[in-house]
């Protein structure tokens, strides 16, 4: 359950005030050379700081573990964490029994029995995310020469992003957004039918990022208002070269070598300084909560290199799974 | 890759035009009741025939060819197939040479170096879902008395059903629509941090059905426009209840135990009537390709239960995974 | 559970009294030729009919119903079944509340809370096998050019093996055996570190077929007994040959390109026409049993075939596995 | 490939003399306290330090880096590793190309086309059963009050342990045993049948441990020699008890509530004082190696802890995916 991948294989650990967040990476083959410099890269796009996301900064420095030698992979399993400096439990003890509306925080506390770590999400907060990161950087180098790139294409259903912000800070409010995710694909046959369709694998650990509610391929929902003469992608060369790309790159769930993309809705970030109802569980009676502390105006604005990375691993593993299956393909 | 589930394990298997379609179940709890009669009550709702979709009759009985003993589960692996009897793989002939337009044609043929079979999509062809269907009969069973059901809510971008798929029939062509799904949740608790949240699972195998393009849970898209004081859900009982259901019934990728909703968008079917252009491979050059025979008018249209067999597949793992780990809970 | 493989999966289904047996082969690589004729060339080594085996004789004809087109394999999942011909459920159903010592009927009952199928064994029966071995015919294929091969050589404790099964036959009795099996590697390097060894794999599926109940590899137990200095297996050239092969060709869980072999411990069949005492669950008291009909006077008889399937499934599976994560190497 | 388990999950991780070795846990259940006193309760009997055992001594304390709060497991992922604190690359380096007999020096360079990390047998090494003994420590638990030992029965093929062992040192020889390892089943119904019977998901896990060679359930490959008549285990009570236990508690892979009881074959430590014959790979010619340093002299000594942790390992994620499927069991 809590691994993703057959073959390439990413799994996720950690609290968001414990002592760490971190990722185990398996099935990632010998020989791929990874610096903690090149990790940096990737984990300082998804690092806050930026205007409209959260003050809490961590240094974010990852220390591998294991799976390296020499600074090259060796084919063992990877480990790679990161210390949670800038932790401050104390910010949520008051909240243990007052879940905070959008969180994890009653769901967790149902599904655990009340165990669940209740800091700042625990488990369950976005802080995970920063193992994600870590792990697709090594997925985009399985992935080369194709190249993913993700970018807010919207905030609050406009593209007047710095706008939108600027006004939502003045309201003590959040935002949601939607990010697009692009692969030049240079792996057509990837995915594998019934049920491991790249749609099925890439919205399984989209899904899995805090916050995405939606996700679609190619035309995505505009496919449902369209005609079939207006929808198919004319095929216009033997090697699968298509005309328009209402299929995002997908047919019978299957990549067909033209680009891949997609697009995700991130909802507005759960915790607002305005005051909300919720439920005093130890009273059984509701209460106003006022969320202190430092959170993001729109989590969308940190999503992309999130969200690159969780394709990226999704595909690294359909590439090792096709290859394992049907050998090395020629033109790759 | 061609198994969905962790303990409720569902594998398809046939081709459109082979011998059969069929499905097998592993892990399902022993002492369930199921016939023949109950499995076809969802068949038929799957079946063609309704104005719109296609004329092509299959009987679909199902045969049970596994794991039942005097009509109830045992434990084993279950099997129930179905014989095609109105098979025509001349009609596809032709074809082998001249991918159509949206399907997996193309795909299949780069994936599988050309030895899929071709016959009317083969193993990729939406035939396929009948033993999801088969498959999702059962799972409903597990999760009862939660109760699943889709409808389609819009086809061509409006609510007139009736009157889209008349215009559509007369004008050669074919049309998207959106289903939407709604589970009576009897069930917080479930979903798997980390990466088997409850959308995650039920977009995988959505996503592993013919023709869906975009899902969203809850609020979904529009919840990328929205800000975070209107789309939280306040928490209004200490047993999870929420005023509003933006959430879909999901945080944290954990069920809350609020109805569970999420709607699908379905691509128009990908055979039509009219000349298309694509590739002959054979020549190397483009050629006008009518498909002639039988097809649906809107794929979506049958969409409702195979919508509804694969979220109660996907309900029924995460189901049986959280009573492995977490035991019985009281209150279900 | 059910199933065994990570890339080349196989699923056992079926009953012993119940309309088929069957397996469903997933992840296998397209363009493999199989006809019917090839699965029977090991099935009859698996039929019954020699001295000292059960005179139940099935017809054991295979029936393919997915996964090939034009005789050749597409990629898709891959079921073939028999049907059971000469059933005869009424022989057990006096059984069903006396457990006949040796088998499964009691944990079956226990396990399914009494649904389990009890003719013959249900679906623990070792006709089940019947699906391993025709998995098997494929696995071989993909090892090829290694081979893989496996004999008796042992029954009662004696390489005198006619003589002993006359023996047995004249007291009513039956008797274990050991079976050999011996695989000439041409693949170094397969085998994955925690957990999936060469012996891991190898042993996880052998142990699933009824009546084994010890494995040794290399020099096996004796290796207990062993100094390191007499033990240690000298390499004498850089591509990994050995002067001695007491690890059996893996060493650290990998395969190291000598030969593998192994042996695997068969107990008596369970089955005797002598009188057993045993428990009558319905009474609650002890009763004297006398198992008629058919069965093997030793199972191990029957073995070779089984084991050399088992073998070649699991050998195929880390093949495919080190192909996705290290690509195709060169030397094989 | 690197992870144990279906719902109860292990993966472990590091180098012999890298920064670390650990393990993670995956699908624990929440509730079950856990301290690193307790960890080093089993880890102190892994250490070496005993007359016959290598003279490195690793702290081996745990830190406990995920998954617990307030000292109790939270139902997120639980990551424990240790530092390596005793590391000496140096005494490898020289043999980097001169791959020592017994070991997986050979077959890792092979494997990971070089990339291995070869200090000590890099992730190879027996060092890496830490993370299993940490894991056994909470897999213990939950079988409670099931208890599972073990115990080195042989040494050399005798009985006469320590005499054996001294004689071994004054050889600068090493030698193999037997453990034996016995499980007081509180637990009737483990096990799943094709393909995860205990005695399969046993081996699995024990066939990883470096140095097993060979496992045999119950009588073993004593069963081999026996008649059915003298092999069959009379039940004597309608829960299944039995006269004797040949069976080692398991029928047809289903554990039948009588003592589970396994032999595990051990061979000599390949790490020997004396001079042995193997290849310098660098100059393709043979060359006399002498291993320096610290060795057990026999690995058997130290593995009864790490056995009972595998078994407990394997039976624990048994019992979770039997839960799963039939939910809590009454007589549990």
């Amino acid at each position: 359950m809590n691994t993703f991948g057959t073959i390439f294989r990413v799994s996720l650990f950690g609290e968001s005030h414990g002592p760490v967040v971190g990722v185990t990476i398996d099935g990632c083959p010998p020989g791929i050379k990874l610096t903690e410099e090149e990790l940096m890269s990737d984990l300082d796009r998804r690092r806050s700081g930026a205007r409209g996301t959260t003050q809490r900064v961590e240094l974010d420095n990852p220390e591998i573990l294991s799976g390296l030698f020499n600074g090259v992979t060796t084919g063992a399993p990877i480990v790679i964490m990161t210390r949670n400096t800038n932790k401050k439990p104390a910010d949520y003890e008051s909240l243990k029994n007052i879940p905070r509306p959008g969180h994890a925080d009653m769901t967790s506390k149902i599904k655990y029995s009340g165990f669940a770590d209740p800091c700042g999400g625990g488990h369950f907060s976005g802080r995970l995310t920063w193992g994600m990161v870590a792990a697709g950087t090594l997925a985009k180098k399985l992935l080369s020469p194709a190249e993913v790139s993700a970018e807010v294409i919207e905030i609050g259903g406009t593209t007047e992003i710095d706008r939108v912000i600027e006004d939502i800070i003045k309201e003590n409010d959040s935002v949601g957004g939607i990010v697009e995710c692009r692969i030049t694909s240079q792996y057509p046959g990837l995915g594998e039918p019934f049920f491991d369709s790249v749609e099925s694998k890439i919205s399984h650990i989209v899904f899995s990022i805090p916050a995405i509610k939606g996700i679609e391929f190619g035309a995505g929902f505009r496919s449902a208002t369209m005609r079939g003469s207006e929808h198919n992608d004319l095929i216009i060369s033997s090697g699968g070269a298509t005309s328009t790309n209402n299929a995002g790159g997908i047919n019978g769930g299957i990549s067909n070598g033209n680009e891949i993309f997609f697009r995700v809705a991130v909802k507005p970030t759960s915790s607002i300084s305005r005051p909300q109802e919720t439920i005093d569980i130890s009273k059984n009676r509701l209460t106003d909560l006022v969320i202190e502390g430092r959170h993001d105006v729109s989590i969308a604005l940190r999503m992309p290199v999130i969200i690159e990375s969780a394709a990226a691993i999704a595909l690294a593993d359909l590439k090792l799974i096709d290859r394992g299956i049907s050998g090395e393909r020629e033109n790759r």
